[in-house]
């Protein structure tokens, strides 16, 4: 028997449930788990802020684990067959179509209408298809990656699933040499953006968030300026910022805040002409105004909402992790190991700003 | 003397004063008007919506007109000395710096803080520098374009100041072969924003605006779907325009409107991973509200503001008038002739949408 | 049985050869072919100059058929279920794989490496592959799209393969309006993106090429100026072109000539800055010459090869057939019409320039 | 007097002559000159390679120099007036007009027909413009950033004119987070390439060049590998290439080298899909052979030419110099410092490649 981690239903605690060891389909693997992870979706997945999601659930949509069991010849992405005792990730994002209109006309598969997600939207009498239990079932087809040597399970965790998101935030953002980069938001995704635009050309990059250990951690990973949330005003902010940048504002703003208010201090910190790209806003928790003149008209502004990611943002990240891992150490970002039955003070501890990021580790 | 209709402060009468015939420095060229125009700006203008206005300002910003004296050599784009007789236009926006972070680094030359705009920034005591008046001096630097044959003055200024800045919309827009779009707005940008979609590769080009005989002027110039903002819902236009789309939402919706509850419906009729481009919000009146989750993020949708014109466009925009001018015959666009006494009547014609193009015939 | 026109082997005759009637396996369709069509890469195919080619194997790429036979409940791209009776054409380029760096990464499925292509790359002995067959056998997954009421098929074969390949090209081109766009060759191709470039904003369209049956069409369709390479040399083009253009060039070339020599003419006719795509080199047929420093680096050109077309090209080209089908008339390149027997004519016929386009209709 | 280092003609021996103290017109700027420096366009402009060239120059396009005098209000970017006591670099590339087709509806104002470059296009008769000179003549207009603190002269000089045109280069390459970049050239515009490429996102840095001291730089500064043309052949590097990239060649390449045959095998080492940039062929020195079918149009690959850089590459270069200054130490590029009396030996050493930069200290 294998034991997993269940959401049965919207704010009820998480229990641990026993499913049977399942019998592979062709082209399948089974996965020992090593690592999971929580985060801010998982929050929300447990508020009930998600809509369609198939309760009971097994969380984890981003983890590592090694292949135990293999049913035919599932490959690689250079075509070579996978082999058991290999330590891989994979996209959590299965079922792309390929066929639809958003797929082949707009080339816009995060919205295909047809993908499903590991740990979001299987439900649990589907199989093991979260990473919150000790095995992990990919049906054929999964794209997976195995862990270059050089980047050690901690490390990808640790960047987890704000890895692939963060890549296309950034990939949106068409950043410039020079640029000065404002990030919203110091949780997994604002802190590997403020990583990611360092490291495509941004010669300042500036970090809003809080709490203080959140922001201690974009201090160390090259912000060149943080602004607590807590103890600056927006007024503070937008004047500090405006006077880092000749009275102009931010070339680039990224939000990754999942705060509807800073979507409308957004607009007021970045310069005219420049980009604004939303990747924070996960879940509708209300409206904001804005004035459609001074804001985005008068403003010359470009805004770029970035939904999801694909399989290039993961196998980008990967390799950002493997080149940069020395230097941005992202297993930093985890404050925590949480066993399976801990999987509640785990999301608890992710909702109250606690941690960066916690990870499940299921057979501890 | 020459005559000029001048607006003397925000909401007075425009009056017809006299003004000395100006000495040319080295370098400028006196026009003869041809024709003048009233856009919405003017309307803004005369409303006191536009902020920093040197009232009293001689109104006029998209001109005809015919060379009567010239100092020095100005040249043509070529290089070709222009010369006296020479039916041409020029464009309004003059003293772009070419120096400042905008100019330069920014390559947003519609955002540099020092450009100046004919028939808008100027005091009429600097003198004729709008073209509500017989004669229009072009200070030095001024870029003139010579009016091809195949364009008669009335159908360039048919389609007028809506003409570059339509260009600028449409770039920004980035249409492919094959897109269906929105243009909310049935004005002068509005119509040819609509005629440029379907120059861009657009197969589907659906106007919402009014009253009836501009939508009217939407159907001759061909917009496949009109839709009157008076006879239907928001709701009845959302589920028009997503029925000709597979319930997806048009590709690319141009804002050109200059009402900014048609921002907030924008959100709505534009399909997931779409373009939205605000071009009409030209003053501030008063904030929207929007969901940045539904209507931004998880959209991954692009929102792209225009603002202004730059050479390029005046450029591109005359071209495509010499080209295409028999089969959109922008001339038809304006509705009634108006003497300079006749300013007034020209300005609530406008403001009461009682026409599509107002022109101004000084020596009517 | 059915009746098909083989190609054996290179340079051999075309034989007619009977097929058994397919047994159709689960999501499989059966056409009745309306009409193929002969295209330039069909002679590359019988003169051998295509690598791989499994021969013998059933020539037609791009097909008109009704369905008349369906197992299981194949969808259209809105997922409604495909009947009998219906007229449709599919998309040749089949099992683009979607799992390879290509299809994920890089984002390039024409360069994949697993895809396949009815008419080119399955062998006989697999089936009715092909449209020079009195029937086509549609494998599961092949992407099929409903002919619309307003496109006969005349008029879609007319367009033939030459349509997604210059929607593609076109969208490589990234035109501008008022843009100066010279075609080189006046095949279906070239006649194609010289009806795609005036859609997509240009307003001078130069056709280079031959035969003057040819160079009739270009003008029909809206070609400004056509320059016959028979009776004009390299350097009169030049002159001719940079007369129309103030003497700096085009603002896009596009090469569809396939011939080699063309793509050295075409850096010296295309402006400083400007983009010159590449697209009729199908086959390698020798190198050419060109100096790097005046041609690339210091005419700051850019230089676009593009490849093969996906599902998007192809919806995207019906759309506009649909739209323009009467202005642009696109079945009078058809310049005959070929039974299976007469595919040795049919080949010969558009080897030696004496066609536009080639029609096969199998059941003639 | 003023000392100036002057070429007289193409291949005759530098001379130094003595200049008088020039009087400023309103708006210009004398700087005393701290360094000067010797690149391969300065080599090319002795051997006579550049055309237009009038002779005598007083070379010398990239400098930097403490401003002695000022006359009126010349001002910094952000309009604070300038003052003596500064030190500043300045803009080599002056008179970009703004006002020609290039410059205005091309938005390509490195290919402005009216543009002027400092140490290249000015001759020696109009006094003091180039930096070989102990002091330098700014003429109104002429764009000035002065250095900021955290840059040093030598830093700066030791990345010199090589990094605006690498920034430029970089800016049309496009790299993506994740990205294999080749870089073709070893020199002073390939190093710098190099430095950018990771600085955009590249994981994979690769430089093919040489001697082995300027390959010991790469290294240095983070080239993952490098490949001597001195003791690897291209076959070799090929296969080098292709085997760190799947079998599938660099992303983009960036060729830096000046030499007509890495152009040629540049195209096989890039990728299908990929992007190839040319920056080095500055001067014509002779043809290459191509295959349009297998390195372009299959390859569906894209080149882009980079002519020259303007101001925002000149601003952006010097925000990364300031940010990174330390962790890439530009200042070791620098072999050895010449004298005025000694620029005969520093265009010797520079043609030889004994050294990466070479620069002029005029007051040695």
């Amino acid at each position: 028997m294998v034991r997993a981690a269940v959401m049965t239903a919207p704010n009820a605690p998480i229990e641990v449930r026993e499913f049977p060891l399942p019998a592979l389909e062709e082209g399948a693997i089974l996965l020992r788990t090593v690592y999971s992870e929580v985060c801010g979706t998982d929050v929300h997945l447990h508020q009930g802020h998600l809509g369609g999601v198939p309760y009971p659930v097994i969380p984890g949509h981003v983890n590592v684990g090694e292949i135990v069991d293999i049913q035919g010849t599932p490959v690689d992405l250079d075509g070579r067959p996978l082999r058991t005792g290999q330590v891989v990730t994979f996209l959590d994002v299965h079922e792309t179509c390929g066929h639809c209109w958003f797929c082949t006309v707009a080339k816009a598969s995060t919205r295909c209408p047809h993908r499903k997600v590991y740990g979001i939207t299987y439900p649990a009498s589907e199989g093991l298809l979260g990473g919150w239990a000790e095995m992990i079932y990919l049906k054929p087809g999964v794209k997976v990656l195995p862990l270059p040597e050089e980047v050690p399970p901690e490390r990808f965790i640790g960047a987890g699933c704000g890895l692939p998101t963060s890549v296309h935030a950034i990939e949106r953002a068409d950043i410039m040499l020079g640029d000065t980069v404002v990030v919203q938001g110091s949780g997994p995704v604002g802190l590997t953006c403020a990583i990611l635009a360092q490291l495509s050309g941004a010669t300042d990059v500036i970090v809003i968030g809080g709490p203080a250990r959140r922001l201690a951690e974009a201090e160390r990973i090259g912000a060149a300026l943080t602004l607590d949330i807590a103890t600056t005003s927006e007024e503070e902010r937008r004047e500090r910022i405006l006077e880092r940048t000749g009275g102009r504002g931010a070339d680039v703003t990224i939000e990754a805040s999942g705060n509807p208010a800073a979507v409308r201090e957004g607009f007021g910190i970045t310069r005219d002409a420049g980009r604004y790209v939303i990747v924070g806003q996960y879940t509708d928790v209300g409206d904001i105004r804005l004035n459609p003149h001074l804001d985005i008209n008068r403003k010359h502004l470009e805004i770029r909402g970035s939904w999801g990611s694909d399989f290039s943002h993961f196998w980008r990240g990967l390799r950002v992790v493997a080149k940069h891992g020395d230097r941005f150490q992202w297993e930093r970002f985890i404050s925590r190991r949480y066993s399976l039955e801990e999987a509640n003070a785990a999301l608890d501890d992710v909702a109250h700003y606690r941690t960066v990021k916690a990870l499940i580790d299921p057979h501890a």
